[in-house]
């Protein structure tokens, strides 16, 4: 099909930016060393593609995502990094011959495991981020509770998501080691083999975890992209020009719907972005191209982007046909 | 089944305040005063209460919804308010019996809406927001395009959506009426029976138009909250408390691809929302509630929020049952 032919707004994927950012990453962190995230891209096809350069663990943010995973026949080793207090959708993929691990950091996330046939945890540390994660000085009597449950406690995990676009990369680099120590400590009193956590932002600054749980890096977006990795933007939403008005716009069909706004507007490289509704964005640019014309949008943030579309479409290597359609099957709850 | 039983997050509706917003509606624009739009539910099941109320005009914003109302009957007279440079696929849904008109505001759409077999357009007119409308002064020669191509022109549409958040309500209201003196400049060129516009924000105020093109009033958002309409919150995302940290927050599993963050942040009735993630809402109470407690998120905007969610809840009327789940079955494009 040619790229024209999509039905817009649609996912493209630009395939050497695609392929250059695997291979960059699986450079820098073979094997077990990256724990990729499919919450980023909730894309099995492509999931696959990482487990194929030898990343065999996964982590995932909701059932849904470690479901269809093992569905996939990718369930080696998925960790659940996020908490549950219903784990029984769990259970069931463990007991479908699939390997779950699910954080916990509170008695009832460790009962709530235990109930639903979970027999892996991984101790979710706080290490500086509001969100989830437990003291580290408590760490030791949940990782206590959880192996008297009779449940495997496989390490921490921490989630340092409040360093990841903090700049510069010196800044980044100390602070993050800072929030490790909290980690390490933690370690001390749980044992276990794994040390998780990182993202796209400290994959290469944080050197005290045993495995990297970054998602963003493969398919990228505006707001990472500022941070000056090694990483190309390989995902755009492909909109066709619908409106384009003599006082000097022009609107194309990819909306807030089409994308994720919590980091704010999109680009489109040689305009300016103006604003989204619904199922538009206005902008100008010298010269306003025609209706009808296609132009390619930047997502600032990929994750709630992707998670909006049914799909989204490989390019192939000349970039005018559709080499290769992905469902993003891994969306909701 | 029991509201606790819900995997969350999930979409949750306060029936006694659907009831009372689709009862307010209707008798302050009885039957084809109000074209309800379904782009801020994308629920064919919410639609056909709409209908059954005397509303049988439904306003669409993008082609999927149309042919999704088509198939669920409810096509007696969909119009796409809204610009599209492929007509094919409306041309399919009036094949199949239903009455299609659709938004042009350029040469280019109305031969795209003659060449995909649509027979009927509306003049898309730029009454002050900077998205899709033509100037009015070339509203009488694209209506005669329209016509010597083989179609009807129904008359003119234009949506004063820069308005609709105006404050006060007389400011709101004497802007709206200069705004609709240049829709109704262009119907005198183009003529037909519509002239239609207005939205949840202006649906008592804009006596200019035919019908008035409102959705959001059905089920709210915090944004057209704050403006003292006389309409209900009926919608929540109901969320499981999954953290709760000693340091005085807590954390429930609706995250930003569970709600459109484009008007910022959610609420929490009597908490204070610190920020969304991903999956993730982090919010302080007092007292904080435990792990495993509900809460109920009220989205700041409502069109975005909905368009993640496979399906929404109806309750019943003590709120602890689940009465009617409705798929939203016109999301994507």
């Amino acid at each position: 099909m040619h790229v024209s032919e999509l039905q817009t707004p649609a996912l493209v994927v630009d395939p050497a930016a695609l392929e250059h950012n695997l291979a960059t990453m699986s450079a820098a962190l073979p094997g077990a060393r990256l724990r990729p995230h499919v919450k980023a891209h909730k894309t099995t096809a492509l999931a696959a593609r990482q487990a194929a350069l030898g990343h065999h663990g996964f982590t995932c943010a909701t059932i849904r995502e470690v479901e269809g995973m093992a569905a996939a026949g990718l369930g080696e080793d998925l960790m659940l990094a996020n908490e549950v207090v219903d784990a029984r959708r769990l259970g069931k993929v463990v007991a479908g011959g699939a390997r779950v691990t699910v954080a916990v950091d509170s008695p009832a996330t460790v009962e709530a495991a235990a109930a639903g046939g979970v027999r892996e945890v991984i101790i979710d540390v706080n290490v500086g981020l509001p969100r989830c994660g437990c003291d580290p000085v408590e760490s030791g009597r949940l990782a206590d509770r959880a192996r008297a449950a009779g449940m495997t406690v496989r390490g921490v995990m921490g989630y340092e998501g409040h360093l990841m676009m903090e700049q510069p990369r010196e800044d980044r680099s100390a602070k993050t080691e800072a929030s490790m120590a909290t980690l390490l400590q933690a370690h001390r009193h749980v044992g276990g083999e794994l040390v998780s956590g990182g993202g796209t932002g400290t994959y290469d600054v944080n050197k005290w975890v045993t495995e990297i749980q970054a998602g963003s890096y493969v398919l990228m977006d505006s707001a990472y992209g500022a941070l000056g990795l090694p990483f190309r933007q390989a995902l755009f939403v492909e909109a066709t020009v619908i409106s384009v008005s003599s006082s000097g716009w022009a609107v194309a069909d990819c909306g807030l719907k089409a994308l994720g706004m919590d980091h704010g507007n999109p680009s489109i490289d040689g305009a300016d972005v103006w604003y989204c509704s619904d199922e538009h964005v206005t902008f100008s640019s010298s010269p306003l191209p025609a209706v009808g014309h296609r132009v390619r949008v930047i997502p600032a943030h990929i994750d709630p982007t992707i998670a909006y579309h049914e799909r989204m479409h490989v390019l192939n290597p000349a970039g005018d046909q559709v080499a290769e359609t992905w469902e993003v099957d891994l969306r909701g709850w």
